[in-house]
């Protein structure tokens, strides 16, 4: 294999999905955008997000900058025979810079198209469906042409240019050697994540508490009603959370997952430089694969755009089965190896098919339309504390499935193709991140949309054509969810592997008291954790609704619709807090791994095993919990058990909003802490080897 | 030292506590019993409290018998050379019986102490303090002699009189087959506790959530108030869920302990019989210590009853350590063994110190003067989900502390001696037990005779010292728990060692997949088992609630006073589901590790990995979150935000609720299933070596 070769045409497939996202940004903002009162509204959530995101960006470049630092002194050259680089640093902003920038770009065309899906909503539902997905579009293309450009220019520039070795030359050591400076491409695309994770979600879920207890709860008025202060907030709250927060998440799954797999690639016993390639070729078809799938997503007028995403996404997965087979055949042929390329197909089929069971599974604990949600449901008639017990009970219970299923595929990736098989399943479910992702992103949009035709006081068949544009998806969503959470669990395993390998980590035994401590702590460190986050929500939800009965008391005709809101101080005090509680979840985590591996490298292994493994159970726990309130208090609103209005109605929102930080602050956040823990151990191993 | 003296001695010492408590009860029974009106509601609360137990045993009956069928016929000798024996058969019956007589004189004495405590109170606050505190010393002497004299019979049986062999002439492999053998034991009683433990919190709870629904939120009458048709059955949960549930949940924790220490004695690399019998010593001191220490517990009219209870408690707990200092002296000074005296003592102390420690965590997250539940109350004042977000960051982050706790104490004890070490600072924690479990079972014999004095229409100043009563001891009680949770995971390690080393398991090493994915599906399961303990009462609260609408609906007068409840409906609805919802729970505790240990053992010790990791964060986050919102309405009850009646007072209802099944039902249940699951592996350990 032409190794400079691969690398410039996996850079230019990059380069390709970039292209391919700023022509479909030019055909948004080519989207009429409405009556003066909807650029009005959609002018306010744009600033208040980017303005968000500036002051959010300034706070990363600072941890940024003081990280890189620290990365550039301790990886200095030192007489201990263990190899280090002071380009770690570079490869680290590097990552960070391609992280916020994907967020960037994925909230410019989002807080475009929304309005213009609004706009386009007023003529029928398919040109809404078309303006929406294309937003969602430009966020997957650029969330993975971002990371695979980003990988092959550091790839490029030290293995090729020979800014450290060269791929072609080296010996398997020389390669780990190499990735090893690439994996601070990885820590930054994860600070970047859990921060932009941690404080989009305090933002959004602040706002939407504070405006849901009071508007709905109290005031009695509808969602998104423009007499509610904190609407704004709420609406700018979806796109720094569900947009920016929900694309440097994937952002970093999909290049941990990448990494990750090169290196167990390079570190396999039977090393051959065709297997560090694997998967960014694999990465490169899913990025061709994924963009032309976003074709199939179009649908005829009165057709079912539910339909037309499945095709999109579940075609672009069965499509990629034979062209991973291909590409193995192709690298491994020749090669001696013990992993055939049937092998490896297996893996990463395996990685499919337990993403698409876990996706079932969420969907089944989730949906309007299965008995745990009519459960939740029917007990919300007894009151909050019946609707909680029970919903915490099905968030609980719906853990059980997932952990099989990733269990299966571990074992069975394993079995097929070792550590590296494991790597390979993550990878598996994640190469088509660019569709996925494009479906994702579309739903903020279109919830986005749906606010604005309330706020705008469009005539009512506008926003009903929005709310079934949020509600199809939701399947669609669902698997992408059951992909995020099977990946990082795939993904963090890998990477624990990773470390363990560079740091020179015999066995683990569990049976060791010092590792059976690093467990217990690890463990625990999810559950501090999501606590800082509710706790944040809660606060910062806390100043949301003093804030907005202030006004409700205080602004006469207020109510009447006659005096407008002060949306401005709700956006503040949303910032403000999102911004404030970010940082010490942040450094915890950041932190830790750090600290311990100072003190005991093979308490570390524990410590990494145990935030793994409850890590995904709180994330499942949590994500299904809240997408179980939020389907049941929608069931509710459908007409059953006395419909909107009513007793069960009430109790169904308390448990919604209790469902809130669970599913979008602190249940999202847990994905990357696991991931980002392990980068930090695997960015450190050389120096605690 | 004289082995079969030794054990006639300790069995002595067992006898003494049972007949210390059969005088105990003669007093209590002895004393009045009060109006006619309060005579016949003690009645109905007796009644419907052992209809359970007895229902409870019949199936418990069949469950142990076909576990004793089973244990038997795959114990039966063989020919691949691990030693079995269907002896196991045996001790497991007997582990169960005692568990289950404990309880039953615990309640036998408890439903008879409530209504005199009750009478007690009318005169004055000490003689009441006298009757429930000997109430509840009848059950701490009946678990602690009950379960030393099990054990010392079945080790005179086993050892002495030569059923299996004999301990003086025997080596260590003769002694760990006699020990493997007793496990069966422990065994019984774990599996009667988790049924007991899951079975009263189901019952309890049920008729709880039941009762101040409707009854205080919907109703708007008091507590206990006699014209709320679940309030029988609310009394009666009491017994079945803090008085059976509790000690039979102790009595396995001590039992536990007591082996798990005994056979890592045995299996020591430097094996001398007198490290089998150090902790059957300090158990038989703790005994004659906790007796005497029950005579501190009184005060002068006027006193303050907490302070009797505190030198009670922490005076016992302090004498305790120069008493194992002096054991483990005169058992290792003439012994060659790496285990010095001083080292046996620090590990039983540093056990002490980090139970302590926990508990002051406990109480401070869940204290009416503290922080975490004035936030939790203030949060009340925007709605209940403000409150139950706050309320489930509160018991997420109170896990942090106790987990450092429990780390400390492995270290160090494991750094002082050994594996045996851990075990001997669980044991440390639980020799105090006989005194610990006569405070905490004297709380809901106080709490009952406030019901009764409702129920009666006593005058207000009986309930308000009966609440007196009540409050008083929530520190101990606290400390109490933080002794079983630190004691709970450092037995299941103990336990968990002794299984390593029966199976003949080598290391377990996290970095295998099989043994990751072990500890996936472990720490799995306490989240399924919550799940279903929740459902459970869920399930059967739904039904309550339905059933007291019902009667405040058909029953004209009712609510007037005029017309009595139907009372017995509720309790048997509360009887039928807690019967029917216990046994899956419970099966799944013991199967789980049966088929994974004969599937793989290596993945068995994933799995009990796991399981003791999540059970202990889970059990912590529950019960302490249980316990804050506990308070925080009782915080708002004393008149902060409103007081009672206000809307934060509801919302905190509401906290309270979805409080009651985390604290009461499967926070503490896990307890258990993490030290059944251990002692499940270590009785098989023999068939799947």
């Amino acid at each position: 294999m032409e190794i400079g070769l691969t690398l410039y045409a996996v850079s230019l497939v990059a380069i390709i999905a970039l292209v391919f996202a700023w022509f479909r940004t030019s055909w948004v903002v080519k989207q009429d955008m409405g009556t003066d009162r909807m650029i009005e509204i959609a002018g306010y959530v744009r600033e208040g997000a980017m303005a968000f995101l500036k002051r959010e960006y300034k706070i990363l470049a600072m941890f940024v900058g003081f990280v890189a630092v620290l990365l550039f002194v301790t990886n200095l050259p030192s007489e201990d025979g263990f190899y280090r680089n002071p380009l770690t640093a570079l490869s680290f902003v590097f990552g960070a810079i391609m992280s916020g920038l994907a967020g960037w770009i994925g909230m410019r065309v989002a807080t475009a198209a929304n309005v213009r899906t609004t706009h386009a909503a007023r003529d029928g539902l398919n040109g809404a469906l078309r303006v929406a997905f294309s937003g969602g579009t430009v966020m997957g293309m650029s969330v993975v042409g971002l990371a695979v450009l980003g990988i092959s220019i550091l790839m490029l520039l030290y293995g090729e240019w020979g800014l450290i070795g060269n791929f072609e030359s080296g010996g398997s050591k020389d390669v780990q050697n190499i990735l090893q400076i690439v994996t601070g491409f990885s820590l930054g695309a994860s600070s970047i994540a859990l921060f932009a994770r941690v404080g989009g979600g305090i933002y959004t879920k602040a706002a939407d508490v504070g405006a849901d207890l009071v508007g709905k709860v109290e005031a009695n008025i509808p969602e998104d009603d423009p007499r509610n202060p904190a609407t704004i907030a709420d609406n700018v709250g979806d796109n720094v959370g569900d947009v920016a927060g929900m694309g440097a998440d994937l952002f970093e799954s999909y290049v941990g997952s990448l990494i990750g797999a090169m290196i167990l690639g390079a570190t396999a016993d039977m090393f051959h430089i065709n297997l560090v390639f694997i998967p960014l070729l694999i990465a490169a078809a899913g990025i061709l694969v994924s963009m032309a799938a976003t074709f199939l997503v179009r649908t005829k007028e009165g057709g079912n755009p539910q339909q037309a995403l499945n095709i999109g996404t579940f075609g672009a997965a069965f499509v990629m089965v034979p062209i991973i087979l291909m590409i193995a055949y192709c690298l491994t042929k020749d090669v001696t190896t013990s992993y055939i390329w049937w092998k490896i197909g297996l893996a990463a089929s395996i990685g499919l098919i337990a993403g698409v069971l876990i996706g079932i599974t969420t969907e089944h604990y989730c949906s309007k339309d299965k008995k745990p949600v009519h459960d939740i449901a029917r007990s919300s008639e007894r009151g909050a504390a019946p609707n909680i017990i029970m919903g915490l009970a099905v968030g609980m219970r719906s853990t059980a499935l997932p952990i099989l299923w990733i269990s299966g595929a571990i074992l069975v990736s394993y079995w097929a193709a070792d550590l590296y098989g494991i790597a390979i399943a993550a990878l598996g479910m994640l190469c088509t991140t660019g569709i996925q992702l494009s479906v994702d992103a579309y739903g903020p949009i279109a919830d986005n949309a749906g606010g604005m035709a309330a706020m705008a006081d469009l005539p009512p068949e506008v926003r009903e054509r929005t709310d079934k544009l949020d509600a199809v998806g939701n399947t669609t969503a669902a698997i992408g969810k059951g992909f995020a959470i099977g990946s990082a669990a795939l993904t963090a395993l890998a990477l624990f592997s990773a470390f363990r390998k560079t740091a020179n980590v015999g066995t683990i035994d569990i049976s060791e008291p010092v590792i059976m401590t690093g467990l217990l702590l690890g463990a625990m460190l999810p559950f501090l954790f999501s606590a800082m986050a509710m706790n944040a929500v809660a606060q910062a939800a806390d100043a949301m609704i003093d804030e907005v009965r202030r006004q409700f008391r205080e602004i006469k005709g207020l109510l009447e619709g006659e005096v407008p809101a002060d949306h401005a101080r709700c956006v503040d005090i949303s910032t403000a807090a999102a911004l404030r509680q970010m940082i010490l979840p942040g450094l915890l985590a950041v932190s830790v791994p750090v600290i311990v591996g100072f003190i005991d490298k093979h308490m570390l292994g524990g410590v990494l095993a145990g935030v793994t493994v409850t890590g995904v159970l709180l994330a499942i726990f949590q994500s299904n919990a809240g997408g179980a309130w939020d389907n049941a208090k929608k069931y509710i609103e459908d007409g059953h058990h006395g419909g909107a209005g009513s007793e069960a109605h009430k109790a169904a929102i308390q448990g919604d909003t209790v469902g809130d930080p669970f599913k979008d602050t602190s249940g999202p956040s847990l994905n990357i802490l696991i991931k980002l823990m392990s980068v930090v151990a695997l960015v450190i191993a050389p120096l605690i080897a």
